[in-house]
């Protein structure tokens, strides 16, 4: 069994991206800036822009924080996306979702520049995607594939489940997977909450990716020997024993599942790092797009 | 068993199409308008484009038939869409697909205007596909949804193989499969020339979708008690019993799968005529959405 290490493939690609930045500096090019628009006070939400805005200074982006009240109009926000895509400036644009309820996620993410949508949520880098010619693949399913990439995991011809149909995770993940490319080429079932016999299918699965939001649900019985696990859960359970006062858990009950795995993500460190190492590569490629 | 007679719901929904066309032709309103344009002189092109203008003309919509020659260039073809996204009176464009080599299928799709994209072939539709926003699905995809709607078959939480992942057909049809919609819910395992053990997946599934296009491939031993079955392969396979020298024949061997399956689609008769209607029912949602 091998650990799927997201924390050090991250900052692999990071580095990378450093180096590439610093190369730019000294040829007085553009450096990449990511605008990242956060709506209300969601705690999950403040974590999640606060290590996207962390990375982009480790890296040496740019990056712009605009904070608007939960009580903001969806026209007061439409508007300053509509000015993030005026501004030349700018590279990629991200909206941290979830948005306050009177406000349409849909309305929001049309208006995004695709040419801007570093979250690949755009109709037509959904589309695109689909299609085999992508630009920006959202960075979840970006960034397990750059995993499976790194370790070099064969993917061809193998049976993969992917269990969660979000439009953000299981979705585009099922699509990535089944490609012609590679990594890619598995036999893919998604499964979703209607599904029936769920163990039926997990268990005969070569890969199973997990997006279900249900702690430790996956358990060693439902896992086929020298399966690869890529658990893409991230729960807050109470935990007396922390601080905090919770543990985050991931999909996969990994002391058990692990021994039975040949690859396994854990979490934290497993794919929740490589989310932010995939977001920041598609900001690069959007500043390198534009400005060549 | 019962057969799925896509000639007989393709006239339902053409005959309901004719009815509206009359009320909007008695209310002096604007009728739907298809452009089709057709390059070069492949045989199969030629067949599909004159039957899509003869249903335009059985339900009362306006059609165009655009013919250039097989050696014209890209840019005279994309000047051709230019027009027929401005033209004002012109509802629906396709072009038949395949075009000649020396002319990019994308950068071909990517020049129709969206809102006129009535074969669901353009990124933004594709992606509005996948988000469950859709504006126009792909006449294949769209006509068999509808057929299993016709025919009221329950598919919340079984088990769907669809077998091809082209972008015009399996990709599609298992997106809108696994969907959380009515036809839809199912689980399903997306099939291609890397999947091994076909079979297994085949005989635990209780619907397949196929469009391999390799004829009667799937045989009766490939294929569970009570299944239903959806044959998009039509291959013209050379029978000198026949005055044209061939007939066409589905991806099924239909004559011993049929007894076993619980519903099934005939080749020619079955998924064909549905492409169709579904085309027409495409382009009387563009010309509504534009004209109320």
């Amino acid at each position: 069994m091998q650990i799927l290490d997201g924390q050090l493939v991250s900052r692999t690609i990071k580095d990378r991206l450093k180096i590439d930045v610093a190369a730019l500096v000294a040829d007085g090019k553009k450096i990449p800036h990511l605008a990242a628009v956060l709506v209300g006070n969601n705690g999950a939400s403040e974590t999640y822009v606060a290590a996207k805005v962390k990375a982009c200074a480790e890296i040496g982006f740019k990056s712009t924080m605009v904070r608007m009240e939960e009580t903001t109009s969806e026209s007061k926000l439409l508007a300053v996306i509509e000015d993030l895509n005026k501004n030349m400036d700018v590279d990629g644009i991200l909206v941290q979702l979830p948005l306050p309820a009177h406000i349409s996620d849909e309305r929001v993410i049309l208006a995004i520049d695709p040419s801007k949508d570093v979250d690949g949520f755009h109709p037509v880098n959904v589309g695109k995607l689909v299609l085999g010619t992508p630009s920006f693949i959202s960075a979840t399913p970006h960034g397990i594939m750059l995993l499976l990439e790194h370790y070099k995991i064969d993917t061809a011809g193998k049976r993969a489940a992917v269990l969660g149909r979000s439009n953000i995770v299981g979705r585009p993940m099922s699509i990535l997977l089944s490609a012609n490319t590679l990594p890619g080429n598995c036999t893919v079932t998604l499964c979703h909450s209607q599904t029936r016999h769920l163990k039926e299918i997990t268990s005969t699965s070569d890969l199973i990716v997990s997006a279900r939001g249900r702690p430790e649900f996956l358990k060693a019985d439902m896992v086929k020997e020298g399966a690869v696990i890529i658990d893409v859960g991230i729960t807050r359970v109470a935990d007396a024993s922390k601080k905090s006062g919770f543990a985050l858990k991931g999909d996969v009950d990994f002391g058990a599942v692990a021994p039975k795995s040949s690859f396994i993500t854990p979490v934290p460190g497993g794919v929740g790092p490589m989310t932010i190492a995939a977001l920041m590569k598609n900001t690069f490629a959007a500043m390198k797009h534009k400005h060549g």
